[in-house]
């Protein structure tokens, strides 16, 4: 059996695709990294929490930039739809299609063709985890603290997550922002439409409810950041009969907020937005903080990135914070942390792909972050 | 075999009560009836419409006074929850006990004995059918019609739905309101709540039409009407992950109405307060009028019952348009028409159940009536 050339990022893209590791199934991708990250010279830990696999790699002693990024993936969807199938990975007219090539596959198989290639680094370490895509539980959060436990630590850290947006070096990301879901239940006493005076329908608080987080008007932005964002996702009532009115009534909704709130001072303004809307009906939630948000507050670290992907492709990349939540809610807790990686037009997508140069201009791009950190943050 | 007394209302009572004639099975309660009708000298028809049962009976010739009622009942509900088993009445306590007590094979039969004990009776004519409790399709409104093609009218009409509340003799009803159902629909683009504007919420809009509709003040009441009223009785939206905007949300809401409204002005009036509510949002709706609300305008039948009423109980009903429909919206097409019967308190419950001595009573106002209608309205 031939080695997988280890400068090739196409090869190394195509070999990790072709392990279909929908989370929490690892399917030999981290077994392909860790003899990968051996041959680097890396010292490589496999860790598993509940059945979910990640592995935490160094080499070097001294500044650490770390890579961070995950094996798993989301599933392919309708198998059908696929133009090749989704766990084959292809390069056919320039473009690398298969299920992981944008997120993120294809970014890991760059950073680790950037470390063959490189004639010698900075101190390096990747930390990979295969419960992204999942609950996130016992992924790279429990990383970190078995990481703190055995004295393991990085002094920056660059995301592999795919921020780009129209084409490659448009984006990156310094900050996300905080998501927040929750359920209402308005509860009432059913009864005959008929006789509503013997009832109690809950359905009038809980228009009053919905509608004044429909309306809500959270805050103007924040540096970097859009305004927070209230969307109501769903309600429902109690299935009865045409003419009955419903014991109880629910509201779903997910905040995504930007610093000027902490999933905490939310949650208090929330309650009292709801309790108002209520009047005196009885009614209960279930608040869920799954990330706060945050801002990296080092402009070196995004300085140094900005530097790189403007040498390699002509443009400065924006630096945002929009978009769903990554893994960096965790690491940013630890160390400066910004993301950049392929675009994330078909991420979860049927025919995933990126063109395949970009791949290329990726591990480029990720030679000069890695040269640059050595030069000294 | 014994015949059935038919001067003996519980006699009668309990013979009907215990054919289990859940709708629109008859099991063989209008089989006794035509028995008993024959017995008594009418003319008996039995028009079947779709899987309906149906009689219309008369006797006489001149102005004539309808007595309209159904064999047909709800089902038992949990029948382990019964002291007695629903369809073996029994008078235990003084209480005739069994499903159909009070709804309304009771009243039948004291109409019935009411007959029978009569010297001589006015122009009579009985109208039953086993489709009050369903979807009324195939029952007192097709027999309407039947009656119309065949030449056969009267000229006042009784209902013995069970309108009395805490005791015999509170309560007539000379009307009913009308009734509307009706599902909105808001339609919508389903996306991910991290990218709002690549998606489109319905869930805004559903909610100032649900707020809009829940504090609606339609009308201040009618002569002998409640306001109209309306009830927002259920809410959905299309089933989604935790973090996606749906693609569809809906309401369903009843409306009960007094002669304020037809349902023509109401669905009007509704979709412009639907239309102005969701702003820019595309919707739709299926109003269903069920019933149009109706009131009797000539007091000379309501005056003959109050009159039959005290006799016998002391008391004067009051005249009352509350509570559900009943088939007396169809009659009151073709004819003046009054409801009165037993107390509805333990209606479609389970031990449904009324005083035997009520029973008994009903029977003795039922006489009174036929007394005076003979002596002329």
């Amino acid at each position: 059996m031939t080695e997988t050339p280890l400068h090739d990022p196409i090869a190394l893209a195509k070999a990790l695709m072709a392990c279909p590791s929908v989370t929490p199934v690892d399917a030999g991708a981290q077994d392909l990294l860790e003899t990968w990250l051996e041959r680097l010279g890396f010292e490589v830990h496999r860790v598993t929490f509940g059945d979910v696999p990640n592995l935490y790699a160094t080499r070097g002693q001294g500044q650490r930039l770390c890579f961070a990024g995950h094996t798993d993936v989301v599933p392919p969807g309708q198998v059908d739809a696929w133009t090749s199938p989704p766990f084959e990975p292809s390069v056919e007219d320039g473009m690398l299609r298969g299920r992981g090539a944008s997120d993120m596959k294809g970014a890991i198989a760059a950073f680790l063709a950037a470390i063959a290639r490189a004639e010698g680094t900075p101190p390096l370490s990747l930390l990979i985890t295969g419960d992204e895509e999942g609950p996130g539980l016992d992924g790279t959060k429990k990383m970190l603290g078995w990481m703190a436990e055995q004295g393991y630590s990085f002094d920056h850290c660059l995301v592999g997550e795919p921020t780009s947006r129209e084409v490659l070096g448009d984006m990156m990301k310094v900050g996300r922002r905080g998501s927040m879901n929750a359920i209402i239940t308005i509860e009432g006493r059913q009864g005959h439409v008929a006789y509503p005076h013997r009832a109690e329908n809950p359905m009038p608080a809980a228009a009053h409810i919905a509608e004044a987080l429909a309306s809500l008007d959270l805050d103007g932005g924040y540096e970097h950041f859009q305004p927070s964002n209230l969307e109501v996702t769903g309600w429902g009532s109690a299935k009865t009969a045409e003419n009955v009115i419903p014991a109880d009534a629910w509201i779903r909704l997910n905040v995504r907020f930007n610093p000027n709130w902490t999933g905490e001072t939310l949650v208090a303004h929330l309650e009292t937005v709801i309790g108002e809307a209520a009047g005196g009906a009885k009614w209960s939630w279930h608040p869920r903080v799954s990330g706060e948000a945050f801002l990296n507050e080092d402009p070196a670290l995004a300085g140094l990135v900005t530097k790189a992907v403007r040498k390699v492709t002509g443009r400065a990349p924006e630096l945002s914070t929009s978009g769903g939540t990554s893994d960096a809610r965790f690491i940013a807790k630890v160390s400066p942390c910004v993301e950049f990686g392929l675009s994330g037009q078909t991420m979860h997508q049927v025919d995933e792909q990126v063109p395949a140069v970009d791949v290329e201009r990726l591990t480029d791009i990720y030679s000069e972050i890695i040269a640059l950190y050595k030069d000294g943050l």
